[in-house]
């Protein structure tokens, strides 16, 4: 089924919706007579929410197809993740908040430790201190502040993590990597994916900032290069409010998912990955919005640490914030996650997601359970992540009848 | 999943399929400890049907859509509502069985209430009784035949409504609705939605003839001038037969249900929304056709009024009409509705709608009642309607093999 323009049915009739996203939270079972996390967590909050609602499935991106967090994401927000996509660089940047403009090139950063060689001997230069990445950032920022008429600006992310981005006019983000994805080989030359005057421009600053970082880092122990990768132009899309017709805010503590939903336009709140702050910050906020996103990270750190129980315990961690969102009385309520992230494979998966929504519009099925294998009994069945903003816009009475 | 073009399949066996649709019917539940209204009704035939058949559920247009009758409908035949879209004016028009040609552009007409002051004071002219409409279309048309060398044809429909078409050469369809949707204030002008001479010359005409008919009305008490609605052309879109291969025939009683199934190139035969006597207008049709849609009104008017008791009435009397159906032999019996109308509602609304399909070649699935929730079990699953029509057409033989 193609994607429909909804705008010409928005009706703004002042309700409010909020997603609440378990991140990962789909599980696979490890063997025989083995649960899931969720089937095994004691969700009493989400299990009543499911009773009285209804329930189902969503497959993020494409049958079989493992989403990375922001395609996951996009799904969710009504994006098709294979239209909307972004590179990383981009992704990066609006995760700390950089203001990246059209025609800004931004790339990701690691730092890496060069042997005398120079060859990689540690990509990540031994997991940078925070301090550390901060102090190595300033030192790369006083020192190169432009080349040849283009301005470069130098973030810190975290640990090995930085962020590069070039303004200047007549730039582009047709670059490969420079990280080879391998330790013993010295890195990649900066290489260029078509033979645009504009790529060729870009592939010649970037050589020289490059070249330069080299220099500056020289009599670092530890970082002393930098790998870059995702080299990317800030995507121009619309946004929820024009798509959708919502004042849409984000909570969410991690810079990654923050990022995601402000290139679609949502409006970030505090957040601190600890739930009940982040739910506290989401109502203190309550009057202002339209639509809640808020992320809940947990889950998704412990099954990709392949910690089962820890897993369990974030579940029913997440489950018990649901009071709380509940209290504020959304007209739709509906929690899910942008992919599974089973312990048993200590990764992300294309295995689809269990979705709950509650809303006094929902037609009401007989699924009493909140996991993945009751929810495939449930009334919005198996359906593409993109369909839960439609559905989320009907029942809260966002969407007008189509056609006489 | 993109739509097939099943032309090169068809196979024409002399098999026979009725389409039952019993608008509206889906429901969802008032509250907790509450039933829909299929869910209470007792529909014996329907469930021995679906017991020995299959069953699933339906989404119109799109996921969380609302579907207007003609959108509704034209899913059921295969036709996707949001690449195949209909005028108001257009479907007013084969409704009553005006014979809209090419180029002709239609409109419909709601009679109003003007005060003195020229303001509207009541958009329906009190609901006029059906004899008064045929009376002032009457007056309006011998007044207003042609203007500037355009025909001008008037068409009771019923109550305050009735049909304009202009016909002649260079006109088209880009008109704005003269209804402002409320009162006390004056009608609007005439505005166009582009700037080419077809819309122009049609609404110079247009200005003419409501000029007119503000003349024409001036001496009425209710009915003393009109608003326009839905200015359209009549769309040129490939028959059932063509895409299908099928002689259809259509019994519907209501006029709006009728167009629709004549834009697709149905024939139609004799109804009156009486039940028992359009399924004897069906059988008395029985050799001439391939396809039949016979279609029930009342549950959808039901659920409209938000009547509960009533719409399960409906329900049971439009069950009880199967098994005259049933004699007839049909190798595909589907049952399913337009869309919901939950009386809970009072309106349209968006979620799924229960099929079910009976044929010697249906897969058995384990459902043996025909309602939303039991449906969700079903082996025909949760689909976009548009797959109704194909479903049909295999269960009936007429789909040969595709490839090698």
């Amino acid at each position: 089924m193609a994607s429909m323009d909804l705008t010409a049915l928005l009706h703004d009739n002042g309700s409010k919706i909020i997603l609440f996203v378990w991140d990962g939270v789909g599980g696979v079972q490890a063997g025989p007579d083995t649960l899931t996390e969720l089937q095994a967590a004691r969700t009493p909050n989400a299990d009543r929410l499911v009773a009285a609602g209804c329930c189902g499935l969503l497959e993020p991106v494409y049958p079989g197809v493992t989403p990375g967090s922001g395609p996951g994401h996009l799904g969710l927000f009504g994006y098709d993740p294979v239209a909307f996509q972004i590179g990383r660089g981009a992704l990066e940047a609006a995760g700390v908040g950089f203001d990246l403009r059209p025609g800004d090139v931004a790339a990701r950063l690691n730092f890496c430790t060069l042997d005398s060689g120079g060859n990689i001997c540690d990509r990540r230069a031994g997991r940078l201190p925070n301090a550390e990445c901060r102090r190595v950032v300033a030192k790369l920022a006083n020192a190169i502040g432009a080349v040849g008429g283009i301005e470069v600006h130098w973030t810190p992310v975290k640990e090995h993590r930085a962020l590069l981005v070039l303004r200047g006019e007549g730039l582009g983000d047709g670059l490969e990597d420079t990280d080879p994805q391998q330790t013993g080989v010295p890195p990649l030359d900066v290489r260029v994916k078509d033979d645009s005057p504009r790529t060729a421009r870009t592939a010649k600053a970037v050589r020289q900032v490059l070249a330069r970082a080299r220099e500056v880092l020289a009599d670092e122990t530890k970082a002393n290069m930098v790998l870059a990768r995702g080299f990317a132009e800030r995507p121009t899309w619309p946004s929820v409010r024009e798509r959708f017709g919502l004042r849409a805010a984000v909570v969410a503590g991690t810079p990654m998912y923050r990022g995601v939903a402000r290139l679609v336009g949502m409006e970030a709140l505090d957040a601190t990955n600890d739930v009940a702050k982040d739910v506290a910050s989401l109502a203190a906020a309550w009057n202002d919005f339209d639509f809640f996103f808020i992320h809940y990270k947990h889950t998704d750190k412990a099954g990709e640490d392949g910690d089962f129980e820890a897993k369990v315990k974030c579940i029913e961690e997440a489950d018990a914030a649901l009071p709380a969102l509940e209290a504020l009385r959304p007209d739709v309520l509906t929690v899910t996650a942008d992919h599974s992230t089973p312990s048993a494979m200590k990764a992300h998966s294309w295995h689809p997601v269990p979705v709950l929504l509650s809303a006094a519009t929902a037609r009401r099925d007989a699924v009493t359970a909140f996991d993945e294998v009751a929810c495939i009994q449930g009334g919005l069945g198996l359906r593409p992540s993109t369909h839960l903003m439609p559905l989320a816009l009907a029942h809260a009475g966002r969407l007008a009848k189509f056609g006489a």
